[in-house]
């Protein structure tokens, strides 16, 4: 048992949410080497954003350690460098039953840039390679897109829950109705499935989303909880910019790499808006891009992933 | 002497492109270990562009091989996979007069997408870990953004060419004006040092761009001089939409990381309008994102870039 299971698995919290915190919390196997279990999975295959928010929490306590060093040191506190930019490829599907080992690699550590590499792997068998940038924040130059707009969509109070909008679609999509749900989803468009039914084809995707509970105030959890957000709704436009949806149409999506850039100290205990778009797909691939956006109009982050999507000719019944 | 240099060196080119095209030819040092030599440089620390466009060639080399022994076993031709994505980190900076090694990992060979870690250092030290990935291409779902206005911009041919545009900013932009100009540039908005002068702060930088010369059909060698020139323009519209300008205000600018996605088979031997802007810059950090793209609107690649940039109070003179 790892010397920061303790700490982690402190806070309060109930469901789905606290599952996902409890797989966070990764066993410490070795130097730099850690192992996760996966919660209860709907899915064929290992889920990448669980795969990149345990990465983030092996990257984060090699970080933390070392600033921890220099503080003992120092006789004095230092404060970690923050995750900033994530890249990762995805380079084989895993079994969702068994453990998931990280092993990271102390690229460099600088003063105010360190680097990771945390390669992912499952019986040996390696799943994908992630680098990983952490970083500390001082006053800089500033602009950021105009989404004031964010201010006038619908709140999130106001729009149906999960639960709701997949109401007469169980039979087709059984898995996601019976995934576990720690992150809370606010649809601010019609979701894929709905798009199908009133023929809509948007090319964006808008949902509000916030973590189902209580959240530690640990910035790798934090980040780690945004990195696993950040790989559910994103591919949607892909397939909708299509008339085409997930349980309704014979698709197989499957991400190949994923990069996000978290652009401020982040906060990720209330509503931020993921607003999601496709801007091509091409010979296979498809590019996605996305925005998490505070209530106030603050870029909280940006996110691209790749995948590999395949549409094959409406099934025979 | 690596046994690629003979075919790679064969094109005749002649000036800037054909000392790039020199250095992109790697010596093989060793099992999947490549060392390649700079261009003259101008700049104060290696190139990233260069060090991209290098770890291309050497990642490239490796999946050639894998379709060499493919073919030779099956007794027919099998075409390699190509390069569709890059992801670096950008480590630290090298030295100009030193030669820089490629260490290739094989993260898989799959039948559809191949996946390599390149591992860039100078001396034994970490410049940058780049994840690459390849695959094949097959018709699929298609879509991409509205961009025919690119036809109705001015044609390259109509604009100035850098020496000119340049003209008069030699004291302050020396190292650009000396820099060596394997790739050809026609700006399509005023370049930032003379949007400085006009008082313009443009969030965009648009510029044509084509290798000033014979490019080698080779896709790899056409994806590393993509990845080469991707590195050039694309963060001068963090500085543009402050009104700030390389040469003419105290800016320190540095990479961290970089990535490009190519959508569909590259052909880098004719124009292609590089369109770049920056989205968000916070804490000393900024993003930029941009695409290529035909003269028929067709977007070729995507790039992203994270760079630190720090602005200085004004020179005392």
């Amino acid at each position: 048992m790892g010397k920061h299971r303790a700490e982690a698995a402190a806070p309060a919290v109930l469901g789905d949410l606290s599952m996902l915190l409890g797989v966070l919390d990764l066993e410490e196997t070795g130097a730099d080497e850690y192992r996760g279990t996966q919660p209860r999975q709907t899915a064929a295959r290992t889920f990448g954003g669980l795969l990149m928010a345990q990465a983030i929490i092996a990257g984060g306590r090699t970080v933390d350690a070392v600033a921890a060093a220099k503080s003992a040191d120092r006789g004095k506190p230092v404060e970690p460098l923050r995750l900033h930019a994530v890249n990762g490829h995805f380079i084989r599907g895993g079994e969702i039953d068994a453990d998931i080992d990280y092993r990271v690699t102390r690229l460099r550590d600088g003063a105010s840039i360190s680097n990771r590499l945390v390669e992912v792997s499952q019986g040996g068998e390696l799943l994908c390679s992630i680098l990983l940038s952490y970083t500390s924040d001082k006053p800089g130059l500033e602009h950021q897109p105009e989404l004031s707009a964010v201010a006038s969509m619908p709140a999130p109070e106001t729009l149906p829950g999960l639960t709701e909008v997949l109401a007469g679609y169980e039979s087709n999509l059984g898995w996601f109705v019976d995934a576990i749900r720690p992150i809370e989803f606010r649809y601010a468009n019609d979701p894929a499935w709905i798009q199908k039914a009133t023929g809509e084809q948007l090319g964006h995707n808008r949902v509000w989303m916030r973590p189902d509970g209580v959240v530690p105030a640990d910035p790798n959890v934090q980040a780690a909880l945004l990195a696993y957000t950040s790989d559910t709704t994103l591919l949607d436009s892909i397939l909708t910019s299509h008339g085409l949806s997930w349980g309704l149409d014979r698709v197989v999506v499957a991400t190949i790499n994923h990069s996000m850039w978290l652009h401020r100290p982040l906060q990720f205990d209330d509503w931020l808006l993921y607003s999601t778009e496709s801007p091509v797909a091409a010979g296979t691939r498809g590019l996605a891009t996305g925005r998490f956006i505070r209530g106030d109009g603050q870029l909280v982050a940006s996110v691209a992933q790749e995948c590999v999507v395949r549409h094959f000719a409406a099934r025979e019944n």
